[in-house]
C-alpha cells in the first residue's frame, strides 16, 4: 500500500482473527499495534474510519518491521462493512456497560477465537479509539465483550497493550510450552545415581580432612549436605565442576600441609 | 522525587514483586513501564544505570497518571545493588542463551511470584536494556529465566509490553473472573419455563396465522424454532420484548386483514 519492501516476513498461518481498530487517533498507535498483533501471531488488520487518514507514514516507522501487517490493512468507512464478512465479532470493552450482553475474559476469548477458526468460521475483535472506547452501536454488533482482568485501581490501557494482551493470550492459548522446565544446553540432568557419587567423593574428602570427625553428628551432617544438593535439578557437568572443586580444595590443603589443623573450619 | 502530586491513587497492596528496568534507554518507555505496572497491580520499581540519567521529565509525561511509581522508583548503580535484599530473582530473556539455567513461561513465572510472595519473600522481575536484553552476568544473578510463549518469526518485543505481559500475568494469577458470563444488568438469565412460555405464545399466533398450517411437518418445524431460542441464554427483559414483538406483528397482520392469504410467508 505504500510501496515498502522491509520489515519481516510475516506470512499468516491459517485461519487468524482479524483486528479492527474502530476510529483510531494515532498514527504512532496503529504502528504499535501491528507490532503486536505480528508478537502474538495475529496478521489481518482493518481500520475503520482512521481519524487522520490512510496510509500514515508514522505508523510504519512504530511497527518495528511489522510491516507487511500495515501494508496489508484495510480500511472501511464503517463498522458495519469492517464486519460484514465475517461470523464472530467481539468487542473490548474496558468499563461496564449498561447492555445485556455475554463478556469475556481476554484468556476465555483467546480460547473461543481458537474454536471459532478451527471451524474455519472468520473472527474479528474490535478495539475501540484511544480515548472514548467503542461506542453502543459499535458494541451491538459484536457477539460479546471482552474485558481483561487488570486492576481495577487503574483501567487506563494504551491501545497497543490491549491489543498485545489479546494478541499474546491468542498465541499461548495454542501454546505447549511446560511452565518451568531446565535449559542444559549439550548437557542433561543429573540422575540420582550421579548426584550420590558427588556426595560419595565430599563425604570421602570430609571425613578425610576431619570435618566429620565428630562421630555421633556425622550422620546429621551427611544428611543436611545431603538436603541441600538434593533441593534442585543439576546438570551432570555441573557435578563434574563440582568433582573438580571438591578435589582441587582437597589437594590444595594437603599442598598447604595443613590438612589436620584446619578441619574444623 | 519530583515534586509532582498528580496521578492515580496506587498503593501498593500486599508483598508484590519489584520491577527492575536494567540500564534503561528510553524515558518514554520508563513511563510506559509504569502504566503497564499499575495496570496488573505491580508497584514497585528499580532502575539500573538508566542512560539518560533520572529523573526524566518524559517518564512522567508518559505513564498515563502512573505518577506515584515513578515519584518512589529507586535508581541503583547495578544489577547487583539491585537485587540485594530480595529472596528470588527471574530475568526474562527472550532469546536462548547457552547457559544451565531454568526456565520459566510468564504464566508458569507469575503462579511462582505468587508462592514467594505469599510467603513474605520478596521477588524481583529484570528486564534488559531496550536493544541488548540482559547481558550473561546480569541472568547469572537470576533463579530462573522468563521467556515468553510468543510468535517466533516476530520476537521484536517493546519493552513495556514485555512488562505489560508479566504485570497482566501477575494479576490473572490471583483472579477469579469466570471466563464467560452474561452481562444482565438489572435484569436476569430466563429459566426453561420462561422461554417456554414465549415459545407457547409464538406458536399460538403462527398456528393463528396459518403458517403451521401443514399438520405433517408441524412437529419439526415448531421444534426448530425451539432450537434456535434454545442455543443460548436470554434474559426475562429479551421474552418481554419478545413477547411484544409476536403480539404486535399478530396485531398488524390482523388489522391489514390479511390474516389467511399472507400465512405462508
Amino acid at each position: 500500500m505504500t510501496g515498502r519492501d522491509g520489515g519481516a516476513d510475516l506470512s499468516p498461518l491459517g485461519n487468524t482473527p482479524v483486528v479492527i481498530l474502530v476510529r483510531p487517533q494515532l498514527a504512532d498507535n496503529i504502528g504499535a499495534v501491528a507490532r503486536a498483533m505480528a508478537n502474538g501471531g495475529l496478521y489481518h488488520l482493518r481500520l475503520v474510519a482512521p481519524r487522520d487518514g490512510w496510509p500514515q507514514e508514522k505508523a510504519w516507522r512504530n511497527s518495528s518491521g511489522a510491516d507487511r501487517l500495515l501494508d496489508a490493512a484495510a480500511v472501511f468507512p464503517s463498522v458495519a462493512e469492517a464486519v460484514a464478512d465475517l461470523h464472530h465479532v467481539f468487542a473490548t470493552c474496558p468499563r461496564p456497560r449498561h447492555i445485556v450482553k455475554p463478556v469475556l475474559t481476554a484468556r476465555g476469548a483467546a480460547a473461543e477465537l481458537r474454536m471459532i477458526c478451527a471451524r474455519d468460521l472468520r473472527a474479528g475483535l474490535l478495539f475501540g479509539p484511544e480515548r472514548a472506547g467503542l461506542d453502543n452501536d459499535d458494541m451491538a454488533r459484536a457477539d460479546a465483550l471482552v474485558r481483561f482482568p487488570l486492576n481495577p485501581a487503574f483501567m487506563s490501557l494504551n491501545l497497543a497493550q490491549a491489543v498485545m494482551v489479546m494478541a499474546y493470550e491468542w498465541w499461548t492459548a495454542a501454546d505447549q510450552t511446560v511452565p518451568r522446565t531446565l535449559m542444559t544446553n549439550e548437557t542433561r540432568v543429573a540422575t540420582k545415581g550421579e548426584l550420590d557419587n558427588l556426595l560419595l567423593h565430599l563425604v570421602d574428602q570430609l571425613d578425610a580432612c576431619g570435618f566429620l570427625r565428630n562421630k555421633p553428628k556425622r550422620p546429621g551432617m551427611v544428611r543436611n549436605i545431603r538436603h541441600l544438593f538434593e533441593r534442585g535439578e543439576v546438570t551432570q557437568q555441573e557435578l563434574r565442576t563440582l568433582h573438580g572443586v571438591v578435589t582441587e580444595l582437597a589437594i590444595g590443603r594437603r599442598q598447604r600441609g595443613r590438612l589436620e589443623k584446619d578441619g574444623e573450619e
